[in-house]
């Protein structure tokens, strides 16, 4: 009986996220509303307790529905067909319990426990103006305690490819539990893919996300404004040409004309599939990256890889929330 | 100074609410699945936390949202822009809260506090299967502990109507905050209306809804199957018959038909509001009641306050919730 051992075993999963476990307060907004509240359009704050109290007492009436952006990936992962496993902390309360019900019924696998006696359960009031862009304020709770003791060497080496949002670097412990869990998959020998999230999120963690990026990361997504953002490269095409030469990968949307997909040698641009009417743009970037997550764990060429995204893009924001509602296999002919 | 006892003083707000405050937890189902757990579809069924939590195992992913019917129906006042307080009970924890904040944010007055110690926040899992039609499992938790120790005279007695719903008949003490309350608007010389709330509901209390009839009621809401049952007549024109002569106003939604409006000497029928595509029935006679209430509060001819209701339940089933999402009062051009 000799077992192989976890680091030369081959993957048991395509994708294991990891990322704050948030659940989603999702109301219908105003511009007008989002600018006295001194909040940047399509942005994402961070907010402590109390402020996040105050805020629920602004808010309209309200949905909430499971999120949190690597979870959102993983959940899209699985509706592709995918399997996905997904790492984040919620506390022992109502919200946490519907976080990990949402996260499981959607066929990813989740096995933190949940922690009891701490902060309460993350959750992001999300700002859905007329338009359909979000505006999210998160108070991380217990999400942000996340650290290397949550991350099971097993779980985070078990994916072909591991996923990290750039949220878990505003917070020391969650950002050494990413780390740590990159060390297992590298370890494993398996490929590491990191969000950049958000503009704001780039600018406050600019020097490590470079060094990650010239280091062990393998591929990375953004959105135009945060790679332009973390080169401080007011050009696109100029910033693209820098991280080529650094990561496998590279996949950066540009909103309605769809992604740029790059590789040091190859530069693919996926058209966005057209919807009508835009409802919510929550969780665009999120299914975007399922899709291409799925089709790289799959194997599937690069091109068919970003309509994959972009097809799971189309899907979340014809729908209010952050996770597709429709099976994306279906709709992708799989 | 001789202010007026509370008895004689006109009323302060349209309609008053009372009933089980509930947090929704909407999840797409199927026909099969609704069919394996033995349950009748478009019905509401009564479950315990075990078999809440056995339930909830089972269910694919959701989304959680403020319900309750007479708490709908108040948000539906309100959304009228109508004046509208509730009475019901929550827990002090995180479904509470969301409850209380969305009905307060919808702009109903809800005073009650939340108690700690006891059950948590009542909650219902709604499986919509693809007809858009809603099957309700309900753990009434808190809820069902309403008691007249919670009916404040001040807030029974404000509406010019007072609403109450049939679901609270299942429950001793809930029955008796409910003649507490009626009491008091009777006292204050306010109108009381009750809204039967599904066919098993009349099953399990049929004498006692029909002495309410026959006794202190003035406004009967039922569906037309609610009504036959409630009458045990097969034949729905016989049912009205009979109802006609007990209440000053009896409203019998009947589907894609609309609805039946009659008083001792009139009979109006109104039509339904055309609406493709149709999301999620759940709400849709909560609404209706919202939109009658709110027409007969403001004094408006029956036939309008009949459109006003068809109206605001034309807006509840185009979108998955129980509550409107759009302002009814905009969409009535009012």
């Amino acid at each position: 009986m000799s077992e192989p051992t976890p680091q030369t075993a081959p993957p048991t999963v395509d994708v294991v996220g990891v990322g704050n476990a948030i659940v989603d307060v999702i109301a219908q907004s105003t511009d007008e509303f989002v600018s006295e509240q001194g909040l940047v359009k399509n942005s994402m704050n961070l907010i402590d307790e109390e402020r996040a109290h105050e805020l629920y007492g602004l808010l309209g009436p309200a949905l909430e529905a499971s999120g949190g952006s690597a979870a959102n990936t993983m959940a899209g992962v699985a509706s592709f067909g995918g399997t996905a496993a997904y790492i984040g902390k919620v506390a022992d309360d109502q919200l946490g319990e519907v976080f990990a019900h949402d996260t499981r019924a959607g066929g990813v696998s989740f096995d933190v426990p949940a922690t009891s006696g701490g902060p309460a359960t993350g959750r992001s009031m999300i700002l859905v103006t007329p338009d359909a862009q979000r505006t999210m304020n998160t108070f991380l709770g217990i999400s942000s305690l996340l650290e290397p003791a949550d991350v099971s060497q097993e779980t985070a080496a078990s994916g072909s490819l591991l996923f990290c949002e750039g949220y878990l670097w505003d917070v020391d412990s969650a950002k050494s539990a990413i780390r740590t869990a990159m060390d297992y998959a590298k370890g494993a020998g398996r490929k590491t893919a990191l969000t950049l999230s958000d503009l704001f999120c780039v600018e406050r963690h600019r020097e490590e996300f470079r060094d990650l990026i010239d280091g062990p990361l393998d591929v990375l997504f953004a959105n135009r404004v945060e790679l332009r953002g973390l080169y401080e490269i007011e050009d696109l095409d100029e910033a693209i040409e820098v991280v080529r030469s650094k990561v496998e990968l590279a996949c950066i949307t540009v909103g309605k004309k769809g992604s740029i997909l790059v590789t040091p040698t190859e530069r693919i641009e996926i058209e966005a599939e057209e919807i009508a009417p835009v409802v919510d743009t929550t969780g665009a970037g999120d299914q975007y990256a399922a899709g291409v997550l799925y089709g790289l764990a799959q194997g599937i060429d690069l091109a068919e890889a970003g309509r994959l995204g972009s097809l799971a893009a189309a899907e979340v924001i014809s729908h209010v929330g952050p996770r597709p509602i429709q099976s994306l296999r279906s709709l992708a002919g799989l």
